[in-house]
């Protein structure tokens, strides 16, 4: 295959698409690549879009452009990167046989051959099964969705939006109507908290609070009732209430767009995806697929998942055209990494939830831990809330989620690399970082976390932020119990150093509890005492500080 | 040894020594821990000790507090940690057979037994050869060494600084003298560029680029001469030159506290730190060591090398501690993280330089790239210059390093974790991370690096982007050539798509040459399809723009 002059064909001219046909153009630079597009706009970041309505990003043109000022088109691919792209046509048909593949356009129907077919169809955005089809109903996907709300936003016509979905996309918009335009901007999901399936939701819901405390109302497990729109407005049920508003815009995740690979007989997965193995070859010779059509590996259950997402989109286009030069390579399964701003909240997270580790019928367990991103000293040290779910046999690690104003992402990034390969608490525990006060605290939250969890595995027992608090041992100083009561029916209090002298008897503890502390470090320690004088105890994970992050908007609701 | 009482006895209370004290009395809190500690203020951050000097922190207590707010004193530690620290005594001699160590203080001489004695002796500044003792010249090092700076410099008499050394302390104290102080700094360093022994000298160019910008003078390459202190002030050659200050501040890194660990027969290794091995034992029985004073195990090399780090510290108290109370743990080898910031200059770096490497003899090649460290169209996006160098034969990755205004520190932290386990290019290249174009770019910098390296294991050769330029090859816009013109003797200009569309005799192309761009993409395509017509090439790495920052304050110099 490598070695002929040969004809590639590439249906998509998105991220994956469009980095398979370059990165080939530059291998094979005798070979003809094609990519066909249905769009009349190519090559932008669709990531960026949202922050293209929010202001953030002046317009699509930025989403398009190189770093050195040139707008990715048609001429751009043709004349530096040796690549055709063939715009405003649709590929309708194909005769595998022949390697013939039809296309309609404007100007009719053409037929290309091929030696070898790319699909990068990429994905489209779910809809309601009910969805109405009218202008104030929306969903929110590509270049073309930019300019209809931008128009109604300026034009002042858009002054309440309901979102229906807070998962990644929804929360991006709701920042982007509110910030900007100044929109009422309410939210309604089905789930428990905000960005369900990303998070569990004890810390969906300090994503859910910081949105609440921004202005966005969110209803959260509420599933959506009916759905009228006139030109009028907008009533959407959800509960028991009825929302009213100009625009409702359908956030509920995108779905592959399988049409083609449909007709042509190609084998789709369990997730509705296109099914290909570790070359990115589908179940039809010479026929491959890359990018948000496709389904992934996860790393974890070694299941086939979807996750339509531009880091793999890239990284398949990549892979498969080395492959399709005839380079060993492959496209490895996937941990999971994600990453997403919540007006001031960084939002990242890896492998599993222990909600979707627990529906799969996995043994786990998690700790969680509030802890500084920097060296608590430095003034734009900041909080982060971070768990970590692993399987107690193994003690090997499943997740990873952070949610906070702190670096997130950072070591969301790290504790990536760690489950890739595999890794058990202790290599958490031993994981080197680049220390120096601006940039990092002198022991990795991630390690903290791990020193929890192995803890806990000694009989440190953590219990989750947000749940049920009855009885509380409170540990921490009067000023401190001053400024954030402790959220508990029945309170005792009583100092580290006054559990540390004697026992706890002689203190006054009577009865089980959660011993609670600002952050949950402390608590840990009270909890190790208090199993050394035969009392058994456990410690709110987090602290106070999380659980009052994740409830607060709660208790304004 | 874990089940029985035991006396712990623990001579130095910085990191390491109180980490692993207060672990121990967690795990075994029916045994004796005490720790010695020659000075009067103990347990605060030294690494921030620069910071109070700058006004970023506001003073000494800030680097001693709890988060909660609670000093971190002998009360704190006895009463909350179950922990006695004797402060202001000196250890000074040991009967090792009775388990005996003498300490003096100011109420005499003491003897105090133990079972297990562990040496967290700490480091202590390097001096010059000879180094005058006048109260101008002075190293910077502990606490002490704050009040008698902020007071003259407060006071006014320190106009005029030399800083002897551009490591790490070194850039600190150039930014807090000149940031708070105004003062007027000038930097000594024997080797080629800001942080040797940390970056090579095209990144080590950047800092010392962006020191002179803000208006710190840097001399390079310059042996430091004659130095003279009296009353009036500081005169240090430098060079061929005299300058004239009020103060001289040595910053030529530290060395391992280790008089009572030779007086007691430990061994010292070849760095001269204490030797240890992995279960941080001595080469006496019952004597262990940790933290700054001891030496550790280079990943890559497999060789002694010594790494004062507090994050090391903190880590071999935590191991030392489990150790003790018998869990099975060990101190793994050290791949080399490190971060520092210069100014509004992000500095981070992990394993060996190219320097390093070929100073050892290791075969190395390596790569530049000058890339975004989120979306190109997000606000906060920021560049960064990244090396990454590799072995050939194996593909093995021995070192990356990055120094640019975008986080730097996020990206080392993960080619940490890859380095630690020992990964090639192909796993840097397929390496995945948590995308959001606030955080990240879809492809993330890393893995860009890789593929680098990995097309010039294909021919597609980089040069170093602070290496001769006799006659280049200039593929880059007329208006970007005219913005930042080719600093090359003999120049000729070439866009991409004339190189595509035609042979380079065609285009007028003649003689090798180097081909030149902004950022090295561009210049690296032109490399490849230069090549394809039979005329070698290589391209300036990390291109114009990274030259340009390392060479820029060469030149005004």
């Amino acid at each position: 295959m490598s070695d002929s002059r040969r004809s590639v064909l590439i249906v998509g001219a998105s991220a994956a698409g469009l980095r398979c046909a370059c990165r080939l153009a530059r291998l094979r630079p005798g070979w003809q690549i094609t990519v066909v597009e249905a769009g009349a706009v190519f090559s932008y970041a669709a990531c960026g879009l949202p922050y293209v309505l929010s202001g953030d990003v002046e317009d699509l043109t930025a989403l398009r452009q190189t770093t050195y000022g040139v707008v990715r088109d048609q001429r751009f691919f043709a004349e530096e990167k040796g690549v055709a792209v063939l715009t405003g046509w649709r590929a309708t048909r194909a005769k595998l046989a022949q390697g013939l593949l039809k296309i309609e356009g404007p100007e009719g129907e053409r037929q290309l051959s091929w030696d070898e077919l790319v699909l990068a169809t990429g994905a489209r955005p779910r809809r309601l099964a009910k969805q109405p089809e009218h202008p104030r109903v929306r969903c929110f996907h590509g270049w073309q969705d930019l300019e209809p709300l931008k128009a109604g936003l300026a034009g002042g016509q858009i002054g309440r939006v309901v979102i229906v979905g807070a998962g990644p996309l929804g929360c991006e918009l709701a920042e982007a109507f509110h910030s900007l335009w100044g929109a009422e901007v309410s939210m309604v999901e089905a789930g428990q908290a905000a960005l369900p399936g990303v998070l569990d939701p004890e810390l969906g819901g300090c994503v859910a609070s910081h949105l609440e405390a921004r202005g966005v109302r969110l209803l959260t497990g509420q599933p959506l009732g009916r759905l009228e729109a006139d030109d009028q407005g907008v009533r959407v049920g959800a509960g028991g209430e009825e929302l009213s508003a100009d625009l409702v815009l359908v956030a509920i995740g995108v779905e592959p767009e399988v049409e083609l690979a449909r007709r042509l007989g190609v084998r789709l997965g369990p997730t509705g995806a296109i099914a290909v193995d570790e070359r990115l070859a589908t179940s039809v010779p010479h026929l491959w697929a890359a990018g948000d059509c496709v389904e992934v590996r996860d790393l974890s259950s070694g299941l086939p998942v979807y996750r339509p997402l531009g880091s793999l989109a890239n990284r398949q286009g990549r892979v498969l055209a080395n492959i399709l030069a005839g380079q060993a390579d492959s496209f490895p399964p996937v941990a999971g990494a994600m990453a997403v701003k919540v007006f001031d909240l960084n939002v990242a997270a890896v492998g599993a939830t222990e909600t979707a580790l627990r529906a799969r019928g996995v043994r786990v367990r998690s700790v969680w831990a509030t802890l500084d991103d920097r060296s608590p000293f430095w003034p734009q040290n900041a909080e982060l809330h971070l768990k970590l779910s692993y399987e107690p046999s193994s003690r090997r690690v499943l997740g990873v989620q952070a949610v906070g104003r702190g670096d997130a992402v950072k070591r969301v990034d790290v504790a990536t690399q760690l489950i890739a390969q595999g890794a058990t608490l202790a290599q958490f525990a031993r994981l080197e970082h680049a220390y120096a006060p601006p940039y990092a605290p002198a022991v990795d939250p991630l390690a903290v976390l791990a020193f929890a969890a192995q803890n806990q595995e000694d009989g440190v027992e953590a219990v989750s932020p947000t749940g049920a608090l009855e009885a509380a041992l409170d540990v921490r100083l009067p000023g401190e119990r001053q400024r954030r009561p402790a959220p508990a029916a029945e309170v005792q209090e009583l100092a580290l150093s006054v559990l540390r002298s004697g026992s706890p008897a002689a203190a006054g503890i009577h009865g089980p509890g959660i011993v609670i502390c600002e952050r949950g470090g402390r608590a840990a320690e009270a909890v190790r005492l208090l199993r050394e004088s035969g009392r058994p105890a456990r410690y709110l994970g987090g602290g106070l500080v999380w659980r009052e992050a994740a409830l607060d908007g709660g208790r304004r609701r």
